[in-house]
């Protein structure tokens, strides 16, 4: 574990200073080693603690000599432990942590990354290779977690300011996180996965005091029986009371989601694209079956899709023929292969004042890939920016992707892989825009 | 749209003899063509008409003259049309063909692939490069959410043995299609995606007639009441009650989904897996979060992670240290680094008479990747066999790849790319044993 904390602070894009501190070797990875943190000239920034629980707390008062700024404790064997002594050491820790004025991230995680700076102050080397550099802070109970989220979120436009698993959370806590990225430049979007909470009030008030500065996304576990009594031997503490959980969240002004795929879906959305004015959302399709699939996501998560207006109907009754659904959501039918009619569907709709957000959901095929080009002038020719989300497939490395990605470097759309997906992020948008309006009142 | 269908005739793995029907041209893509059918010599199986709606009803009148077997109506302009006229072609051609007993796919839909003989008669001659040949049926009302679910398919250990697109089911319907499959031998398990339902008592007598059989998942759409309008305007019928739908497909022993992701994910399981015994399942994660995430899926979709018997706890107890959960679900810890103790831990959960299922849920990075090997052979050493579903991730191209795909070719276990995902998967293969246990009743 040591060793691979060592790599991962000595390599990626820019190594940190490390000293290594271990009584009984001279030097480890090529660096002049100290038998103790006292020993080391000048001052430390952050300590990261990978000792043998029984050692720890005799280290964490070296800290406090030593006056560091900061404490990461990976060390596991603390509260989650089935014996009572884990219980002991782990408030003996925070004790002396507190009484010093230390923050410990920890103990039991995995560290924290951060992307930006590019120091990685966990036990994953491949961190850095694994995640791309973003606006999306991720706080994760679970080290565990965090990785597959990483792995998950690798081949996707999705980004990470900082990466940070808090484990048993001794004394730093979610809502101490909630408090320190709401002022983090860095971040624009806070993500969490949650077990047990220790301290509910804390946590709902730093939300609530918080509530619609920047979206947060909590993820949380601990429905099921057997994963709340999980929670207690995993971190410490028990997941709780779900349902109650999970109402305390949205009063407080969190976006709940209940995947990973999700979270990660709302949380790239909302890095990505501006937020609808209201709930009313334009449907336009390739494919009939794609917007229907759309709709009832999109009606299940409180968006809806309502008629256009007289003025927006007519226009687009102008140029689509009358064998498809023309009203919202709008079908293009055999217009679908006129690359022309395309793009003036979609000016319509984003000129339209009453749909303030646009779902494009099309399946390319080789009949119609050559035709899909010209979008981005469209978008350009746009002045009002709504948030424009699509599902728009076809095969990898096909002729779309250039101008699909294209969309998406502009900040024009956000594509996904499936309709749902789409719309399940649309509704992500609104649900934060809502929050921001209950909080203005 | 011609030149669409001829292309995908023409092409592919194993071309068709394909004859031309064109009253105005000599020849079609280097094909001697043809004036009317009847002037074409010997039997003709199948005939894909893809003329102006107004030109069906001769055309189909030629078919029965030449006692075609079968025909493909892609033609749209029937009864999706706001135009009461296209409900009136619809009943006519509907007619003629019953009179004449000759079975019609369509109208206004996209054709079928025969994804073993290679025949596309379909308008997207991109099929056969997209989708894999394999064991799952898939009958879509919309030809757009077929081509979404064979993109969606393309990247996953997935295959087809047919994709037929519903359209209007002038006289062929999801009924038909589920007495055919029953019946083909290529054929293993039935994914259907729906809109709207015309003659619901017929389905469910056919659901019901074949319960247990195969398995037939479906996904449904309808739930909005957008959707349900927009049904009519699709393919021709409303969608009806979303909520009576569910409760009488799950009478009729039907694994009810609620995503293309989920339809596929349950799909896959169902071809490549055996099916567990009974709800209990055993959770062996090498990250308790993942383990929490599952369980929790898994306990809403009626699965049980209940305590392990004393001997298999007390088996496991000898090599996992006690900083971990050890019951179920468990948590490897540290001992996760160790390929030995993963072997071990693997095998009792494989060899547990209680235990009917397994989730293995593992983070790979360089620290353990290089552990990840001789899961093969603890596989081949147990003689009954159970469901083995994972989520093993880690970097596209790593180490552990060889050793999952290499399981998964075996028929050792299935892998997603999240907990979530391999949960909601078992309990699909739950659910088809439980419908399964109620028809041998």
């Amino acid at each position: 574990m040591g060793y691979q904390v060592m790599k991962s602070l000595t390599t990626g894009k820019k190594p940190e200073k490390v000293i290594p501190v271990n009584p009984s070797k001279k030097c480890i990875m090529g660096l002049e080693t100290y038998p103790s943190l006292i020993n080391v000239d000048g001052d430390v920034d952050l300590a990261v603690i990978v000792l043998p629980a029984h050692l720890v707390s005799s280290s964490i008062k070296e800290c406090i000599r030593k006056k560091v700024k900061g404490i990461i404790l990976i060390t596991a064997g603390f509260a989650e432990i089935e014996d009572q002594s884990g219980y002991i050491l782990q408030r003996e820790v925070s004790e002396l942590a507190n009484r010093a004025d230390i923050p410990i991230i920890g103990p039991n995680c995995f560290g924290i990354f951060n992307v930006k700076t590019g120091m990685n102050a966990t036990f994953n080397p491949d961190f850095p290779d694994t995640v791309k550099e973003g606006k999306v802070a991720l706080i994760s109970q679970s080290g565990g977690v965090a990785g597959a989220i990483a792995f998950e979120s690798r081949t996707r436009n999705i980004g990470f300011s900082k990466i940070i698993s808090l484990g048993n959370r001794c004394n730093t806590d979610f809502a101490e996180m909630i408090e320190y990225l709401m002022d983090d430049s860095d971040t624009e979007v806070i993500a969490m996965y949650m077990e047990g909470i220790d301290e509910p009030r804390l946590l709902l008030e730093a939300l609530s005091e918080f509530r619609g500065k920047k979206p947060v996304i909590i993820y949380k576990v601990g429905k099921s029986k057997v994963s709340d009594m999980a929670s207690q031997s995993h971190t410490g503490s028990l997941a709780g009371r779900f349902d109650i959980y999970m109402g305390a969240f949205r009063q407080a002004g969190v976006i709940v989601v209940d995947s990973i795929t999700d979270l990660l879906d709302v949380a790239q959305a909302l890095t990505c694209s501006p937020l609808p004015k209201d709930s009313n959302v334009a449907v336009l399709s390739g494919q009939a079956g794609l917007a229907m699939i759309a709709c009832d996501v999109c009606e299940t998560f409180g968006m809806q899709v309502n008629p256009f207006s007289p003025e927006t109907q007519t226009k687009l009754n102008r140029f689509l023929p009358p064998v498809t659904i023309r009203t919202n959501p709008v079908d293009l039918g055999p217009a679908w292969n006129n690359m022309s009619v395309v793009r003036d569907a979609i000016k319509v709709l984003l000129n339209d004042k009453v749909m303030s957000s646009l779902l494009l959901l099309f399946v390319m095929s080789g009949a119609n890939e050559d035709n899909f080009s010209g979008l981005s002038e469209v978008f350009e020719s746009v002045t009002e920016r709504k948030p424009v989300l699509s599902s728009i497939l076809s095969l990898p490395g096909g002729k779309w992707e250039t101008e699909i990605k294209a969309l998406e470097q502009s900040g024009s759309l956000v594509n996904y892989p499936t309709p749902e997906r789409a719309a399940r992020a649309l509704a992500g948008l609104w649900e934060y825009q809502r929050i921001r309006n209950l909080s203005e009142q």
